[in-house]
């Protein structure tokens, strides 16, 4: 299967709201997180399912991947939250998508550090944070074995909205 | 500095030569390499240098890098030929850019495995082949330490033509 780890668009600032986790995006992240979509959907993309973090940042932006058509389903995914645990999503993809066929697409909205830290554990099986990725920016990862995903999964695309749009 | 370790396009079958470094770029690897290279331009990025293989293949490839106006030199550089040594390049570098400031630019046109291997060393300091690029493709690095690059650098950008284009 191939995982997208898609960082949420440009957000209001932070200490704007009372909840750090109702931040929405602003005019120019909405902006910016549609013309990523219009450019996967224009690869020809189709995502299976788009998981989310459930904070406002993400679940916007997961909301337009929709819209421009790139998924009939969103679920909200708690381990997706800031400071997520890779195991635990892990543990839940793998009860879930063990018979998943080669072929399906999952997106997974969420947070920096937490997407370039998974990215390197899954392909390097350890984490540097040595990925830079920016917001609405997508990390492309091909699980060859979900029973054993770290250190085994390959990177095949790296992209910030700037190289996309 | 920003290193662009770029494949060189789509060349000949191999075996239609009787030299493997003389096959050339088809048709398809010419346009497709032109639009990457025109996709670069339109993000604003200028080389101050490309350093390219020698073979065929690499040098067309960096020759329509320069075309589209993303650089003005093209040095042909033989630790890019296939199976080069990343420690003798690294060298050359240090001995040439170590006064070079940080917003240098350098693109390097190769070939696979070198260029993800070369990736994989520069930012985690060791081989796994776990990334994949394709016919002109392209990865972008963040040399934060010129005199100690290997586990030190950032990838800020993995991208096979279909995501430029």
């Amino acid at each position: 299967m191939e995982i997208y780890l898609i960082r949420h668009g440009i957000a209001a600032e932070r200490g704007t709201y009372s909840q750090d986790e109702e931040r929405p995006l602003t005019d120019k992240g909405v902006n910016k997180t549609t013309l990523v979509a219009k450019k996967l959907a224009a690869v020809g993309l189709k995502f299976d399912l788009i998981l989310t973090s459930p904070l406002v940042r993400a679940y916007q932006t997961a909301e337009i991947l929709q819209q421009i058509g790139l998924s009939q389903k969103i679920t909200i995914f708690p381990p997706l939250s800031p400071n997520g645990n890779i195991q635990e999503w892990l543990d839940s993809l793998k009860g879930q998508f063990s018979s998943v066929n080669s072929d399906y697409k999952l997106a997974m909205i969420g947070h920096q550090p937490d997407l370039g830290d998974w990215a390197e554990m899954l392909v390097w099986g350890s984490i540097r944070e040595q990925i830079i990725v920016k917001k609405a920016g997508v990390i492309g990862i091909k699980i060859l074995d979900i029973d054993r995903p770290l250190g085994t999964s390959q990177l095949f695309l790296l992209a910030s909205p700037k190289w996309l749009i």
